[in-house]
């Protein structure tokens, strides 16, 4: 290995390479062996610090900063988002100040911010873990639901000291990883281990530690879909790869067929593109689609076959709204294949932001990490112990959302009441709002068989192409941001998740209130008649 | 720019271009131009899928992941830490495996894991707002104070919808950041601005986000002192810079010289690295010391001289033990120097993970974000967005820590006895430590002003050196394992942290209970006597 440490940090470097062994790759010899910069050397060098003018040097700015931030994007907090917060303190300071009296995200997945309650049963298991003192008062009884307070007990137990505060195993708490361990058994009927278990602040650190381990370079790729969620291109830039797109067929149903796989990979190879990775959002985002499982196994001898890592984004799997389509984990479908942890690198990520519970401000998550050698995980392991642990009330939830109350606890029947009907009430959203759009004139939009969102397509007039064009704007983000400053509805436009060009489309989520669902429909309605009215060809 | 992007994937690229408007600077020539990954390119190259075998790729070894993860390394979690760890699950199975009765963790500043109790306050209101709907119950008022449940109340009124389940503003809940500007004006004198807090999940990933904004490869060097906490060096290393060291002086309680800053500054430069920041930790990790004012005053100057971000790790501001050293803000004395936002870009990290309050499982904290300009503050909030938000009741403690209950609250008397008493014994527990380090034979320490760690030097024999190197271990590593075997006390090696070569440490934290020290002290002092006797030379 070229290094040239010499003098007082070569120990610095010694001692710690002998305390780990991790073993290290050659670097090329066109990197600066100064990685750590040894300092004895200045003896050998001419001392310029008295020398040295004390001119300012640059201070940072947007053309010194790392490139890899300035190519990152993510349009789902990205301009149309940040108008629509200055219309709403508009709002606020002088109510009349736009034609509508508030603002309707439909922007992002958060299902508390339009009015989703939590489940009842989980937060009074935080509640209690985030103040166990109050666990033995009689007045606990009172509030709180006995197995809840039993639960409580349970997950305490499992924490070494009972300490909420502390710092626990970076993988997570090993009780809690048990607990999800069984889960996961439970819903594929294969075992799982929870040394598999990673847990994590949401789904998003999980995504970018698996990034930052497999990118070496812009050389290395990683196959994802296209419409995907933005977090992908953006921890791929960030992380300085490149994103070998495939695309999801709109024609059927947001169909992905492993021969587009097949040709994209090929593709990347010819360009010397090393492809690491495939991810699946399933069920999709922005796109709404569920796999079916044959389609599934065949993802999976793909993967097997090209030697790729199948990154598995599950975070939607209790969002399923119509009977025909089941979800089922890459997992079990790999299991069922007879493909064992030899035979198949995967990682599935799931998160506490999703499903019935919604709790996106917790920033739980977890990812299940399976088919890597010992020695990988250790370099997982390590990524994960830099940052020490994913906060503890995100684990407990997590540990709970796998394991809910069960037939015969006390707070079984409301707790599967509140998640029923937040799952049934999702499902009548999902399929009001895309009978409405499939209304609009030139809108066309698949069935939302589950996920949070629909993703429409748009056939824009010519008129109002060229109309964009002269805002020097995207076709979709010039509509979504009319849409915005007439309505208050906020739409992401189909550019930031990516579309077959020429294509036009944005994602709305199915998550305002229902209540709120007729008004947005004739808004929307009123809004896009006269839009055709003003651009028709 | 050179960018090969043609056909159907132009289209992704170009729109979201459109959409943001982020400057993006040319790649070199030598960067692959398949960052997006076009398809259409597919016509014109021939098409190999049909005729590609179906040998499987190699899977992922430790050979083909990311050389910077590699190169990562965490002592504070490292190889001592993994043995203590299976020691104790010995133990667990077989009480009397051991020659004691349990695992002294000493290796990492974690108070609750050792018994620290949380202040009773902050789990109030945290539990509050993790289940509001029992404020109103009248089983609450016996329950809690009044004073957490009317802070509650003030907290969700903050929150949009009252939904701590919801994802917040990328940056933080507005309420919360006023509220912790608010604490940073009282602590300095000097006006905080909201808009300049960026509330992250612990202090660690907001290292990480500077890290990530400043280094653009190994030729970006960032300035960190030796001894240091080991988070630089592994972030550093996670985004491709060069660790630029400068020695703290331990023969002057661990000093920081502007001469030995300016030295390394130099030196760097003649090798070819731009030194992006300089990184101080204050009161120092693992280093204990408080800088006088008149000291960071010349690191200001330095800073603002050089054009460098000071990167200022402020989260032991609360934990100063020596009524002659005061903590003082970097933006306190560079406010108080005259320099504003154009003189000096400095960030401040703050963590509810130290202090008294010790609140490491939550995972909360902040960075403060000063004289950057707007352009390079939207990257940076870019960034921010990506991972969504931090966890709400992270942000919510964050916020109660820079804003404690005041004379007249209800809880304000438990809750200063609360503190002070953490804090009095932690102050006592440094001193019954010190006094017991610079007892043993050849092992002498600087006084712990602050912080929670001591940082001994210790003069092996050459016996003893020899011993390890034919162990194949650095001689502090040695000493830590073979003490660890015999009584169960955990110390971190300090080529973990960096020291002056031919000197060997290791870190001990403060943490272990009071009544415990005793029983460390006579097994450390009896350990060390019977190591010596061994090695003596």
């Amino acid at each position: 290995m070229r290094r040239f440490v010499i003098g007082r940090v070569r120990n610095l470097l010694e001692t710690s390479r002998q305390n780990h062994q991790f073993k290290r790759p050659l670097l090329s010899s066109s990197q600066s062996p100064y990685r750590f910069l040894s300092s004895t050397t200045l003896a050998d060098s001419p001392s310029s610090s008295s020398s040295s003018p004390s001119t300012m040097a640059p201070p940072v700015t947007v053309d010194t900063i790392n490139p890899k931030v300035l190519e990152c994007e993510y349009a789902v907090r990205g301009e149309i988002v940040t108008l629509a917060q200055n219309l709403q303190q508009e709002i606020q300071k002088k109510p009349d100040a736009h034609p509508f009296e508030e603002i309707l995200y439909c922007n992002i997945g958060n299902p508390q911010s339009l009015g989703q309650q939590p489940i009842t049963f989980f937060r009074e298991v935080l509640a209690l873990c985030d103040h166990p003192s109050i666990l033995d008062k009689s007045e606990t009884q009172g509030l709180f639901s006995a197995d809840s307070i039993e639960r409580a007990w349970q997950i305490l137990d499992q924490i070494p000291g009972r300490a909420t505060g502390a710092y626990s195993h970076s993988q997570g708490i090993k009780g809690l990883r048990d607990a999800i361990a069984a889960g996961i058994e439970a819903r594929d009927g294969f075992p799982a281990d929870p040394n598999d278990i990673f847990l994590t602040d949401g789904a998003s650190p999980a995504v970018h530690m698996m990034m930052q381990l497999l990118i070496r370079s812009e050389k290395d790729g990683i196959l994802c879909p296209i419409p995907q969620y933005p977090l992908y291109s953006a921890s791929i830039a960030l992380h300085g790869g490149t994103l070998v797109p495939y695309y999801l067929d709109e024609a059927t149903g947001w169909g992905l067929e492993v021969s587009e796989l097949k040709k994209q990979l090929e593709t990347a190879k010819s360009k010397g593109i090393t492809v690491r990775a495939l991810v699946v959002i399933n069920p999709g985002n922005p796109t709404g689609q569920v796999l079916a499982e044959e389609n599934q196994r065949g993802i999976v001898e793909f993967c097997k076959q090209e030697g790729l890592v199948l990154l598995a984004d599950e975070v939607y799997q209790e969002n399923v709204y119509v009977p025909e389509k089941k979800f089922h984990s890459f997992k079990k479908v790999s299991r069922s294949m007879g493909y064992g942890e030899k035979d198949i690198s995967l990682v599935s990520f799931q998160s506490v932001s999703k499903g019935y519970y919604g709790e996106c401000g917790k920033r739980g998550g977890y990812m299940e990490v399976t088919g890597f050698g010992a020695d990988v995980r250790e370099q997982i392991y390590k990524v994960a112990s830099v940052n020490l642990c994913s906060n503890i009330s995100g684990q407990i939830l997590a540990s709970l959302v796998m394991s809910p109350p069960k037939v015969g606890d006390e707070s079984y029947e409301s707790y599967s009441a509140e998640r029923d009907g937040i799952l049934s009430s999702l499902a009548r959203r999902a399929k009001t709002l895309e009978d409405a759009f499939n209304k609009l004139e030139g809108v066309t939009c698949n069935k939302a068989e589950g996920a949070m969102y629909l993703f429409p397509r748009i056939c824009l007039p010519e008129k109002a192409i060229k109309a964009a064009e002269a805002a020097k704007t995207a076709p979709d983000a010039f509509y979504c941001r009319r849409l915005l400053t007439a309505t208050g509805i906020v739409f992401v436009p189909g550019s930031g998740f990516g579309q077959v060009p020429g294509t036009w489309h944005f994602r709305c989520t199915i998550l305002p209130q229902e209540d709120k669902i007729p008004a947005i429909v004739t808004r929307l309605t009123e809004f896009h008649q006269s839009f055709m009215d003003e651009y028709r060809d």
